[in-house]
C-alpha cells in the first residue's frame, strides 16, 4: 500500500531541512520505502480535512491504506517497527532505542524549541536579550549530559537506529544558534547523521520544494 | 521478574502527584503489576550509578532483569506492550494510541512545562509578569485543539488507553495555574482519569512518601 506524508507547501526555514517532514522522509529513505507528499499551505493546516488527521494542525502526517497517523515520533516509530533498518532485532536493545526516541523529543528538544521561540517569536519583546542566556544554559545542560553519554561512541547505542535519526534531527535545529559548535562531540555526531545517504536524499527532496 | 522504578526521596511538589513516577505507577496499577521503588535524593540523581541508567539524571527509571529504561513515555509504552490493559488489540488503533502518547509529551506538554518554568524558575525575573500571558496563550491554543478533538467523547480514541493516561497526567500539571478550569471538557476528562481506581492507588502510593 502506498505511503503519503504531508509537508509545508513552503517551509518557514526556506529549505534548511528543519521542518519535521524531513525526519519522516529520512526514516522512509533509511528503510527504502517510496512515498508521496501532499503539500499544505498554512491555511490548509487549520481546515477540517487536515484537522481530522492531525488534531493540532501540524505537519507531518502519515497515511497508508486506512491508517492515518500524526506526531513525528509516532510516525518514525511506526516506520521503524514495520520495515527493517531502523531498530535493533534484540527486544531489550529495541526498548532502549525507544527510550532514546522519547529522550530526543521530550528531554532534549523542549529547551531547544524554547530557544527557537525566544529567537523567532520573542525577538522583539523587551526581555528578549536578557532572557536568552538563561534559555541557552538550559540547552547546554542537556548537551553536556548527551556528550557524557556519547563519549567516543559513534551512535547512541551500538548501531545507528531511529533514536539517532531523531536525536540528530533535534540537534540540527541548534545549528543557527552556534551552540552545537561549543560541543565538538555533538557536532561530529550530527555530521555523521547528515553524511548518511538516506539523510542526503531526504534533505534534497525537501530542498527541491523549499529551496 | 520483579520490576523496580525510581522516584524522588522527597518530591518537589510535596505529594500532589505531579512528579513523573506517578505516571509509571499508574501504568503498573492499570496492568496489575507489583513493583518496588528505589528512592533517590537530588544528589543521587547526578551520581554515576544513576546516570548509567538515566543519562539525563532524572526520575523515573524502570528496571526488570537485565533491562534498564528511562523516559516516562518509553517506560509507559513498554509496560503497555508487555501487559494487557493499556493498548487496544487492533494494530491500527494501537498505532493511533502511540500518536497520542507522543502528542501528549511532545505537543501538549512543552508549553505546559514552559508555563511551570515561568512560574517557578523565572518567578523573580524582571520579565516574569509581562511574559506570562504569552506563555499561557500558547497553552490555550493546544487546549482548544484538544477540546475540538475530544468533543463529547469519554477518551481520546474509544477506550481508555496509555494515551489517556499520558494526556491526563500532562493536563494535571495545569491544575495549579487555573487554566484547566477554563475548559470544562478537559476538566471533566482529567477528572475521569483521576477517578480510575488504578490512578487512585498510584496517587496514594506517591503520597505515602511525599505527603
Amino acid at each position: 500500500m502506498s505511503i503519503t506524508i504531508t509537508a509545508f507547501e513552503k517551509s518557514p526555514d526556506g529549505g534548511k531541512g528543519l521542518a519535521r517532514d524531513t525526519r519522516v522522509r529520512w526514516a522512509l529513505e533509511e528503510v527504502g520505502q517510496p512515498y508521496e507528499v501532499r503539500l499544505l499551505s498554512f491555511a490548509a493546516l487549520k481546515e477540517p480535512a487536515h484537522l481530522a488527521i492531525h488534531p493540532f494542525g501540524q505537519i507531518p502526517t502519515f497515511e497508508q491504506g486506512g491508517l492515518a497517523l500524526f506526531e513525528t515520533g509516532a510516525i518514525v516509530f511506526h516506520i521503524a517497527t514495520h520495515y527493517v533498518g531502523l531498530l535493533p532485532a534484540d527486544a531489550d536493545a529495541r526498548a532502549r532505542a525507544v527510550s532514546w526516541i522519547f529522550a530526543a523529543l521530550n528531554t532534549v528538544e523542549p529547551p531547544i524549541l524554547d530557544l527557537s521561540l525566544s529567537v523567532i517569536l520573542e525577538k522583539d519583546k523587551p526581555w528578549s536579550q536578557e532572557r536568552l542566556p538563561l534559555v541557552q544554559d538550559r540547552v547546554r545542560v542537556r548537551l553536556m549530559q548527551l556528550v557524557a553519554h556519547l563519549g567516543a561512541a559513534e551512535w547512541l547505542d551500538v548501531d545507528f537506529s531511529a533514536a539517532d535519526l531523531m536525536m540528530v534531527s533535534v540537534l540540527l535545529r541548534l545549528r543557527p544558534s552556534g551552540l552545537l559548535d561549543e560541543f565538538p562531540t555533538l557536532a561530529a555526531y550530527v555530521a555523521r547523521g547528515e553524511a548518511r545517504p538516506a539523510y542526503q536524499r531526504a534533505f534534497a527532496a525537501q530542498l527541491a520544494i523549499n529551496g
